[in-house]
């Protein structure tokens, strides 16, 4: 696949402004946004020089799944084979070497993620590199300086590239596979595990995702009190009976090729009552007032404003627990992702940047409603990449 | 839930013998084995003393799963809120410095992970501990001596309590509910995606999960020559339409509250052809062979060798292109999980251990076959764990 230019002229600018020779990753989505190869096993070591040279070192079983996503020059390894017991961070040793050739000799400025980070699953297993991949650097670079780029990564992952809009366009269409058979498939009598199943069944099989070498998603089903604790960070599906009268909360984080989404909709049991039609409207309004605020220059704490103020007015301004919404698109779910939609964000919206609107109110012991996009700010403002 | 006795007990035994005062881990997996308790968002950190104190640092939101499978004493914690935008390790310095008051004035010995490891998926996304925890405990701990226990805790992984084999028992069971739809659900004329999505279903509505916090499960569907790319580290489904005369190969890593299967059966569309009966036959023998050296005391090669003897004398020897297996509990697929059923393995067998069996043959274009068990060792010889 053609090189993503934009990506790597925009890489590039920032290395040489924030006077880096080099970023060296071995985590996945930081693989994915140097490479546009995102791995499965997250083993992938990649060098991204500040002249704009940038080299893979990717597991040989991995290679033909790299070359489709990504024009970077790659160095294959085997980390297991039936030759040798070593450990797999002792194969990665020749490869890394080969591939820091071009700075052994400099005194170079080299930034490495140091820092704690949230990561999607890539597959039902993934490595994790610990403080010795770092120390491993430090001997094959005995003069370099290694110093943590994270904030730098954060900054590079907030703002999208015009093929990375398109991948999120995608996803947000796979992922519409699913929530067009939610409204069908709940019904009261129903469990939380059969409804989700049946929602990721309709993904899995969803034609839109042919044109994709990996889509991957995760649906949860929360109902009743259940959906009350979809304020926590995590969801999660139970076996729980649909009961007439539930909301029913439909939750899902896609992927396209390392891509994600983060989508929530919410539904009743039968005929919603007063109270859910209220909180359905303030949810509404907030989303229509955040979405009004967006523009280039806004920042996170407007936006978030905009969206808890309606909340507020609503009565539903306690039950409002987390933050607006926080990028999205190099993982699902990363509160730390820019820009934060938080009270306290002074994140400055740009063009390009992508993040999700999630207002929401949770009762304890009674239910929750949140309705979150994936949204993507343009010169004009907001437009809603999971339009469905 | 009452406390692991026999887990806790192992561990300070373990922890007394290499002269440790301490283990700190951060890895799921690792909180898993140290708790009982297997974190969603991989943001939990336990602190196991020689003395057989254990303290987990554990996200408010994750506090009730960690109690229902833990007796640990927990530590709550708030990684996000909406009065702060600090950092997820600024958040956790206090409750670190909190558990780790009883080591502060001594010049302890405390174990750490510092090696690259495989971690099995626990959400959609979890956290990356990168080189700044280590540098947060050495400063909270500033006399203390951290040094990597990644071997100790890869030996303590290894051999599993009865209450571990209990619950990878009925991640057997659960599992079985996929692999019982797949015989009727393979057909000529379906496609990959679509079969893996109904024995998906089948797992996901399984009863037998209903006594589980969380009950996981990725079903790939190979088929065809793709079924030959399952000799690579991972498995992928695609939307091949499966031909008459293909073998079509299920692969599944399951989960039960953090312990882990790795099951693959192979199917044939139609009637088998003398080819696949040969391979089939070729690799029950290799299969039976290799349970039948199951022994306490037996080395990995030993094993590997009884099952590889066999696929080299059915003809089948250069495409059975991995090891024969490797432990399996604490993760679906790490080929550095001991015991290694591997050709230079010198790792032996001991009761209580588990791993996968999982003789194949690959041919590149045409097909794979494999048969993949999960094993424990009993005094007595062998046990299918995964005997369906």
């Amino acid at each position: 696949m053609a090189i993503d230019t934009e990506r790597q002229k925009r890489t590039m600018s920032l290395l040489s402004h924030s006077g880096y020779d080099a970023l060296i990753c071995s985590s996945a989505t930081e693989v994915l946004l140097l490479t546009g190869y995102w791995p499965v096993m997250a083993q992938t070591v990649v060098v991204f020089s500040a002249d704009g040279a940038v080299t893979a070192i990717v597991p040989e079983d991995e290679v033909g799944l790299a070359k489709k996503t990504s024009a970077t020059e790659i160095i294959p390894y085997q980390p297991a084979t039936l030759d040798t017991l070593d450990s797999p961070l002792s194969r990665l040793r020749e490869p890394l070497r080969r591939a820091l050739k071009s700075f052994s000799a400099s005194k170079a400025s080299v930034g490495i993620q140091m820092e704690q980070g949230l990561q999607p699953a890539s597959y039902a297993v993934s490595a994790v590199f610990r403080p010795s991949f770092a120390a491993l650097l430090s001997e094959l670079l005995p003069e370099a300086k290694l110093s943590g780029c994270d904030e730098l990564v954060e900054t590079m992952k907030a703002v999208k590239t015009t093929r990375e809009l398109e991948i999120l366009h995608t996803a947000s269409i796979v992922a519409a596979a699913g929530f067009q058979v939610a409204e069908k498939c709940i019904k009261t009598g129903r469990r939380e595990n059969e409804i989700a199943a049946e929602i990721q069944t309709a993904f899995d099989t969803a034609h839109a995702a042919e044109c994709l070498q990996r889509s991957y998603g995760y649906f949860f089903c929360m109902s009743g009190p259940n959906s009350a604790t979809a304020a926590a960070a995590y969801a999660r599906t139970r076996h729980r009976v649909i009961q007439e009268g539930d909301l029913v909360m439909i939750h899902a984080n896609t992927c396209a090729d390392g891509y994600w989404t983060d989508i929530t909709r919410t539904y009743c049991a039968g005929t919603p009552s007063r109270r859910q039609e209220e909180m359905r409207s303030a949810i509404d309004e907030a989303r229509a007032e955040a979405l009004r605020s967006v523009r280039p220059g806004a920042t996170g704490s407007e936006i978030d404003s905009a969206a808890r103020s309606v909340m507020e007015a609503a009565g539903f301004g306690k039950e409002f627990k987390h933050a607006t919404g926080h990028g999205v698109g190099f993982a699902a779910a990363n509160p730390n992702a820019r820009p934060r939609i938080h009270p306290l964000s002074n994140d400055a919206l740009e063009e390009g940047m992508t993040f999700n609107l999630e207002p929401a109110a949770y009762f304890e012991g009674y239910g929750g409603m949140r309705h979150c996009d994936v949204i993507a700010v343009t010169a004009r403002g907001a437009k809603v990449i999971t339009d469905f």
